[in-house]
């Protein structure tokens, strides 16, 4: 196959990561870099890794970090929300460029910001290209692939999604996000800033009951925290009995009045057992476990730029992770 | 969604099952069935599953059976191979019907039939329409699945698949079909006369490897006979220890002399555990398990009333479970 060439705008950790993860492979290369951040314009891309040069210089200009290259497609990852990512979207569009981006809502956008999922759609229709709005989670593992996974149901009732993560091994920063350690009050003040919440559990009920056909009367989006039972010590810290080991998310939607998705995101220190488990009620019923969990850090990345080449093929508009070619990994 | 109007062409057990579960269905009916049994002829497609009076009359002829119906597609299901499919696609196709069949040798034909593949492929994009391969094994189970469980994957190294069925509950004419009570002889015989082959392994593995980006040097397809190990006893029959209780039939791709894919599936009486087990060797490693199994009897049939709405939306052309929109239950 031909090789993709990617322009890189958001040089965050997570763009870097993908920089990185794209230099490991075959066939796709980035070829430009884009971010705002003063301190990072004019660096080689690969300096920002700790990789040898590249020759990629990041330019705080879209348009400028094209000049005389051949781009196939834009990889985005700034912004989590539709209100701010729209306009860049656009701005990419005008130069006739597909994109894949790790913006949560952009998973599924066609319920919480139906204007501007339809501004993107018309506009990547009229220059004959794709957008899709990526990730493992939304985007994967508690949305596209339990969709798949009643493709060979004849009935479906309900659909259960659990997605428990042991954040003892993660990185540090990961256990801080998840309110490990905290007191009841502190977890409370980071729950009502917003920095406690994983953004996109409504998207993946809305994905999911899209593809059902079952219109939705009302969803739920609710975070707890999870206690220790006893005192756990990690290499980063301790956690006495009754403090907080991290975060329990629920999701849940209602049509009709029946509950018809239900979706645990669970990630503490401590957690006894990391999985995956999808369980479809209907005929045949479908239990899937993926034993020890898809580890985020690896897979949010990967599966970024295995939508790349998925993209490149699908039909021009506004896709989502199940309205166009299955993604799979390429070489 | 607008209901989806079907011409049922083919009224074997399973062309009948699969018109009985769309009955079942909201949004797709059977307008049109089309049989060369003489026998079923003249005969309403109601009275053959027992059901009520549907109005389908069964025709010989698939242009008299399409007269006055307003038809969206055509499921055909006749026969496994290539050969013989061919014309009978291009028949309809020169209607400008698209097509969900349940050939095997159809799910991934790129390979074993690239001719005749070409021919199906070049009159789909004329007549505008796509073609499909699907069932659950081959086209979901130990194909299109793990294709897509490699989604949030950096790398693959290899992938090894298992699908192990306890046929002990399962319908007589299934566990005679998988050689249960068979002597060695009787089952060499059979195996022999092609009578015990599940057809499709290759055609998995092909499919695999084509999304991967591997080349494959050659590919194996092994029956084995399973022997019981005490006496089993069902209630159809009883196996005397050393007797044969099914089959274990193993595929297995190599790309310049790796092994990079395994397939088994072993369909016996009084198997130990029915499940269906994904393991993705790679990064991050991926080790999805089906507990119980999927059931091939209702989920083949389901499978390709659910690719009828796919088909619909997808690209013109012969495609395959993976290049085209996700396959899922809708209602």
């Amino acid at each position: 196959m031909k090789s993709i060439n990617v322009v890189q705008i958001g040089l965050g950790p997570l763009g870097i990561k993908i920089a990185n993860y794209i230099a490991e492979r075959n066939n796709i290369t980035t070829v430009a870099a884009v971010d705002k951040n003063p301190e990072l314009i004019g660096q080689d891309l690969g300096s920002l890794s700790g990789n040898s040069e590249s020759g990629v210089i990041i330019h705080g200009n879209f348009a400028e970090a094209l000049e005389g290259q051949k781009v196939d497609l834009a990889v985005l990852t700034t912004v989590s929300d539709m209100v701010r990512i729209t306009p860049q979207i656009e701005e990419i569009l005008e130069h006739g460029i597909p994109v894949v981006s790790t913006c949560e809502e952009l998973a599924f956008p066609w319920d919480t910001a139906p204007e501007l999922a339809e501004q993107i759609d018309k506009k990547a229709k009229e220059k004959n290209v794709a957008v899709v709005g990526t990730g493992v989670n939304p985007g994967f593992l508690m949305d596209a692939l339990p969709t798949f996974l009643t493709a060979p149901c004849q009935h479906v009732d309900s659909i259960e999604i659990n997605r428990f993560q042991n954040a003892q091994y993660r990185r540090i920063p990961f256990q801080r996000k998840i309110g490990a350690g905290l007191s009841l009050q502190e977890f409370e003040e980071r729950k009502k800033a917003g920095t406690l919440r994983h953004v996109g559990l409504t998207e993946s009920m809305q994905m999911i009951a899209n593809n059902m056909g079952w219109k939705l009367d009302h969803t739920e989006d609710i975070i707890n925290p999870v206690f220790a039972e006893e005192t756990i010590e990690t290499p980063a810290m301790t956690i006495p009995k009754g403090q907080i080991t991290g975060v329990s998310q629920i999701g849940r939607a209602y049509s009709e009045d029946q509950l018809k998705i239900s979706l645990v995101f669970q990630a503490t220190v401590g957690e006894p057992e990391s999985y995956d488990e999808i369980i479809i009620k209907g005929t045949p019923e479908i239990r899937s476990k993926i034993e020890g969990g898809v580890n985020g850090d690896v897979a949010t990345s990967a599966i970024v730029i295995n939508s790349c080449s998925t993209i490149l093929r699908s039909a021009p508009g506004l896709r989502t992770m199940v309205d166009m070619p299955v993604v799979s990994f390429f070489s």
